[in-house]
């Protein structure tokens, strides 16, 4: 199918993916005056003086902002707030869908981060949490990190953890399949954007040691030059033996390659050049950074792409609504690292042992199932 | 019914008053694809060539948001943005019930001016339209003011102008009944506050000339001590015979009363003392200047409160779901003193001549092909 036409149709038909419904009766003056005056003064009262109770007397409990400045979308760039709009309201329609989480997509007719870090912080009192989505890095790390200085409720970048979440599980269920160790496997990332960086750190958490991140000029390592303070960061604590080169060079002997940058950068010779039976990742969209049956001709022993088309999708949508449904439920403040290394558990633990082969190593997208499993891991690992 | 505690239980029973749910089917594969990645990507880029395409490609058509800084929430005063929340919750619903509306409800943190326009002047391109609410006086009128400027969609407070275009509606209908004419009628309106103000342009936009505004420290005229910038400027254009005293003073040989203000503050004699046939519509919520009663011992007219238990409520909520429903029809750019007039003139014809009487001068609150009707006027208003 045209995916291109026939969505461009539907979005015509739908107009809008979401919609706003009541939750309460309106056919009588009875239930106005519940509620809407008289009645609604007294919920009002009970808020302010405790506004804690705004979680049990309005939506906030259910109610996220998804939150983006439009400058890093899916693979089309800075095509402005408006024109996010519709990523926007089909991750909100996902959310419900899958975390049942009712979601608010605003778009910020800026790109300076005071802006943008003022607006969500001063909408922070109507959410019960921000899940930021497609900004442009390096500001989404500042912006992210800023807002959860100042706000008191979860600030999730989704690009960066719920990507590294997903390619976690992902890792997980591979290594358990290859019967190799966290501790002594070789990572190489190719992408030093938000979600190879973040995926970077989520893997170094969980407890894998040799990661080398990988841009357009090759390996990241401590001092190089062209690097911004993001890759400065990842460098201290990435490469410890300080490997250089290009990614065909850094990828020879190593035991997993996660693809989080542009279609086609993956050679199969540069896969035969990996570990035994080597783990790949090529998660670049629409087109990945080798085709599965290329990367097979190279030996890879699991493959997953970010394609609904090919067995192991690796998407973020089986993060993102189970992370904020726990945390919801949990109404923690933050969403931790225990949190997310919980969540890539569960998802990894979700395919059981008899399930778990070369094409089965992530559960379904489509399984409603997963988020639950998710949200529950994440809600028992909240502080 | 005790509205104040069984209110409190609806609402931890509701557990919020709205929610958000899907226009689209995400059970399969393919409905993914088409709803988010990779078909999403089409609509995008339509709207990145064409910003005006978001009003058919996002819910921006039907999408508002409900602002607020929780500074005069009802009569409750500044109980802060949370606190707010369930009557924004509750305007929301009524959006959707009486003009089929989606509304966001967004509390802002900061009762700051510069703060509130950066904040909603940002987020305008996630919608079609602002209603303002609850915003303090004089702080409201600079805000709108501002808004209005710097933003491409229609910028509407409510309390000023939903007010304005309900009691303009009973005026019209009250001058109907008792047989006076517009141009020669003598008003006094008690509350200098946002609704007092906005209720005192739209009668003179409309023609009414004879028109006093009090405050508790009586009649403003050109000149007088104590007045803020908003006060003064009402003064300039109202109380051509500069008027001095007490309210009680200037409703003395006057045809109609509009009670803006707080409950209790008029007599039986005050009403006395007001021409034959007087009009007395004491709006203070829960209690009217006025009880209705006493009002008639007095002499009125007609009666109109803000109460739902008394014959003719004048309630915002005749107005605000069609006037939106009406320029989100017709995209307007902002909504102008012809449209608010056009919703005013709606809904008085919408009583038709063997209706009106006058126990009915103004339309059942309950009854939804009354915004349909002002929504249609509006939009034919539309410029």
């Amino acid at each position: 199918m045209n995916y291109s036409n026939e969505s461009l149709k539907k979005h015509y038909g739908w107009q809008g993916k979401i919609e706003i419904v009541s939750r309460v009766p309106l056919n009588t003056r009875e239930d106005l005056s519940l509620a809407y005056t008289p009645g609604v003064a007294s919920p009002c009262l009970e808020i302010q003086k405790d506004v804690s109770k705004s979680y049990l007397l309005t939506r906030r409990s259910n109610l996220i902002a998804i939150v983006t400045d439009g400058t890093a979308v899916l693979g089309l760039g800075d095509i402005g707030p408006e024109a996010a709009m519709p990523v926007m309201e089909g991750k909100a329609v996902l959310f419900k869908q899958f975390g049942g989480v009712d979601a608010v997509p605003l778009c910020i007719r800026s790109k300076d981060i005071n802006e943008i870090v003022n607006t969500v912080r001063l909408l922070a009192g109507s959410f019960g949490g921000i899940n930021l989505e497609d900004i442009s890095a390096p500001r989404c790390f500042e912006i992210e990190r800023r807002l959860k200085e100042c706000c008191d409720i979860p600030i999730f970048h989704d690009d960066q953890h719920g990507t590294a979440i997903v390619v976690l599980a992902a890792v997980m269920n591979a290594l358990r399949l290859t019967k190799k160790k966290p501790a002594s496997v070789s990572v190489v990332i190719n992408g030093a954007g938000s979600a190879g960086i973040a995926t970077a750190r989520l893997l170094l958490d969980y407890g894998i040691q040799d990661i080398v991140l990988c841009d357009r000029s090759g390996a990241l390592y401590k001092g190089r030059a062209g690097m911004d303070s993001e890759k400065q960061s990842i460098a201290e604590i990435t490469n410890r033996t300080q490997k250089k080169g290009s990614l065909a060079e850094v990828m020879a002997n190593t035991d997993i390659f996660i693809g989080l940058s542009v279609g086609g950068c993956v050679t199969r010779d540069m896969v035969k050049s990996m570990n035994v039976k080597p783990i790949v990742f090529p998660l670049a969209n629409p087109t990945p950074e080798i085709m599965p049956d290329e990367a097979r001709l190279g030996g890879a022993a699991v493959i997953g792409t970010g394609r609904s088309d090919f067995p192991n999708q690796i998407n973020n949508a089986l993060a993102f609504p189970g992370v904020f449904r726990g945390a919801l439920d949990a109404r923690a403040g933050k969403i931790t690292e225990p949190m997310k290394i919980a969540a890539a558990q569960a998802l990894a633990s979700y395919v059981k042992d008899g399930q778990l082969s070369a094409d089965y190593i992530i559960p379904d997208t489509l399984d409603k199932a997963v988020s639950e499993a998710v949200a529950k891991a994440v809600a028992k690992a909240a502080p």
